[in-house]
């Protein structure tokens, strides 16, 4: 009895290499199915890794934990989550903690918190990226929940997470929801990020007529450089690999249907609420929804366009394309550093936006050399209200813009949809702009609504009789 | 008693123009207010407009409508709307009518319509666009709700509507929820064409140099064309006008951060659920906040640009973005309508989608020569996955696209922000693309997920052991 340090329940992939992770760090862990068919799988598979303490009952695998008790749940999020966590928080003393490693929209990890709360126990919404192989060899690790609940558990989360140069990819997040918050724009964020990338490997093949195998040299190029990340890593894989079925580029067979979950679709609605403009990560859940209409593309294919045949040689193209490719990445990344100190703000959680960019360069899809640059932009600026204006940045995008706004005239003309590095180049220069025709739109809201305007010259509401004799009132 | 066939209660603007409207056709209306200070300037300024039957009681008020009782909210969004149908449920009988004629959202009706359902009250979620001048005038209604409802109300509501070539602008949209979504996305599209007219001035100004006054003169010779509209005529009218206090053209001296209420946010959000691409109303929403970010626009004023000046002639450039300006506006109302199709049938409303076009060429902010266009396309074919596909709207796209693809490059070339043209180019592209990048965000989404992909070639789901010695296996 009371022998495991931490428990882990709901042993489907995820849970079980968080599980092996914990054993594999010398930390003891019950562990818990609600079919025992998987405890009992774990056990025989990989019960020598470490010590596991397996039950069959929630009765059992909470009569096993340390006090105060630390409770991982790894099940879907929504309902099963709901589930699991009315199972097991009556048979929890006030001081214990359910951590839930769930991919759970952070409204609903607010609410949970909550309810636990006034029970007296700590629900930490974690947020863990890095799929089946980062929960088992390191994850970057973003949990949420009361500072009282990280002390007792972020040693070993640090314990278990991916490191970058001796330091963990784990930090306490914030209260509450925060922690699964910062996971979903993470997870926006990598959405811009994968679309920015298919757009460039759209333009090599068809405004350069590169074929696949040469576009993954182009990107083993780019990950030797500033770009350098998993996702350019995998991305150089994809292309370089060959269908054994048929001898073609694999690329080539996979059907061109994006599919996706929810949490890029969350992050956009989100900013929608808090007013933050994410244009780079609204176009790439936009694009993976067009990609999927089979019908509507179906119906289109005849559409007019230009020929997209010979216009560009291939030469300059890759460097000009890596240009926009990091431009635009710096704009996707400053929108969503923007989504997450709106979040902040908006929810009282305080977020040190260093310290996340600091545990996703390890661990996460989204990892990345550029990462360091972040962190070093907020540490030189704590608060920076856009990325794109830290030196470094600025300089980048000042290098890059001539070639960015060649890519996007390139594509336009070709009939290449590149709606991210279009929308990443429209909002810096939206940013820029001394004067922009907002005004127009205020004056048509006031024509048409009477909605009033405030002018450049003094304080104040205003109202143009534009139905009478156009004289213009106080309101 | 028993007098009024229809009563209004909630007399700001909105309200009181509507019970005026309906006053003047000859209705008997009984007018509410909380408070009856506005009832009775109503009836001092206005009461020798008709007959009107004035109640200083929520049980007068009900007393005095016939039955079936017509009963009108106009009262703000959100808890103001559930208070007042709360106050007055209680004192119907089955078979009468709760109309809310506010801007509700569309998932507060469904969830007011079925409560409401259950006592035998028909709750009518009804759209109503049109401003303060079109309540009074003729606005452009959109009811949903219950035939049986509607067999009561249309009549009433068609009598007051707008009426093109003779044709109301009313008509029963579909059952619970699908009159306030209608107008929901009525006021997203709307989003979009101000967002594409503020980009046409802004091209039109620092592209091509012309001053506010001619940029006006443009507008005025597009409304004599193919863009004839609400929206081009009063833009000709607000860049024509001369602020008198500065001599200044007006739109110089109003402050370029544009406002925004609800429903374009919604729109998008609504349209995220639905699974549809609607990137020319997100990037209209984004483009308001954008401008709304005064911290964030002063921090980036010196962020490197390319130089505006002189790279254009102004000769070409009007008619270029004239092209442009109309091949966007046909893609944001594909979208539109392609999310009104999506929620139609999502909720089971079969909606008429040609309806809905015809009720909005009158009345309503969007009302256009344009939407003639649209109802004639879904007369042709009621089942067209997109508008785009229509062949006068495809011709008209084939026509305008050299145009439309230079202004992106030009928008680009000069840092113009123009979201709203790039991402609409983006769109036409994206459905035209015979094959689209996103069979390379597949297999990025198997490499670092196990997500599986489909083939082009067969059928089932596969998998690709990329870290094992890469066979693929049926999933």
């Amino acid at each position: 009895m009371e022998t495991a340090r931490i428990g882990v329940t709901g042993l489907a992939v995820m849970g079980r290499n968080l599980a092996r992770n914990l054993a594999r760090h010398g930390h003891s862990v019950a562990v818990h199915n609600r079919t025992s068919a998987r405890t009992k799988s774990l056990m025989d598979e990989f019960g020598d890794e470490g010590t596991f303490v397996p039950a069959e009952t929630p009765e059992q695998f909470v009569a096993s934990l340390e006090r105060p008790r630390r409770l991982v749940i790894m099940v879907k999020a929504g309902g099963p989550t709901d589930a699991v966590i009315d199972e097991f928080a009556p048979l929890l003393e006030p001081g214990d903690m359910i951590v839930d490693g769930g991919n759970a929209n952070f409204v609903d990890t607010r609410r949970r918190e909550a309810a636990l709360r006034e029970r007296g126990i700590h629900f930490v919404g974690t947020g863990v990226s890095g799929g089946e192989e980062g929960a088992l060899h390191g994850p970057s690790i973003m949990p949420g929940g009361s500072p009282e609940s990280y002390e007792a558990l972020g040693p070993l989360l640090e314990d278990i997470s991916a490191k970058v140069d001796g330091t963990p990819c784990c930090t306490h997040v914030g209260p509450d929801g925060a922690g699964h918050f910062v996971k979903m724009v993470h997870n926006g964020i990598e959405y811009a990020d994968m679309q920015l990338i298919a757009e460039s490997y759209d333009l090599l093949r068809h405004a350069a007529g590169l074929a696949p195998a040469e576009i993954a040299e182009v990107f083993r190029t780019w990950n030797t450089g500033r770009l350098e990340s998993y996702l350019i890593e995998i991305t150089a894989e994809v292309l370089a690999h060959t269908d054994a079925a048929t001898g073609k580029p694999f690329v080539d067979v996979v059907l061109d249907q994006a599919e996706q979950k929810g949490t890029g679709r969350w992050t956009v609605q989100t900013a929608l609420d808090l007013g933050v403009p994410v244009g780079g990560i609204a176009e790439a859940v936009f694009a993976r929804a067009v990609s999927g209409h089979a019908a509507l593309r179906e119906a289109s294919q005849h559409l007019p366009g230009p020929s997209r045949t010979g216009a560009v040689s291939s030469s300059g193209l890759p460097d000009a394309v890596e240009k926009a490719l990091y431009a635009s990445k710096i704009v996707a990344y400053a929108q969503g550093f923007h989504e997450i100190q709106a979040g902040s703000a908006e929810y009282g959680w305080n977020i040190d936006l260093g310290a996340m960019a600091t545990i996703w360069r390890g661990g996460c899809i989204i990892r990345a050399r550029f990462l360091d640059r972040i962190r070093a932009a907020y540490e030189a600026d704590p608060q920076t209200p856009t990325l794109l204006t830290d030196p470094h940045f600025a300089e980048a995008v000042g290098d890059a813009q001539d070639a960015w706004r060649d890519v996007v005239a390139i594509a336009a003309k070709l009939g290449i949809p590149a709606p991210g590095f279009s929308t990443a180049l429209a909002y810096y220069d939206s940013l820029r702009a001394p004067r922009l025709p907002a005004a127009l739109t205020q004056g048509q809201r006031d024509f048409f609504g009477a909605h009033t305007y405030r002018r450049v010259d003094r304080d104040g509401t205003f109202h143009t009789l534009w139905g009478g004799d156009r004289t213009e009132v106080t309101s």
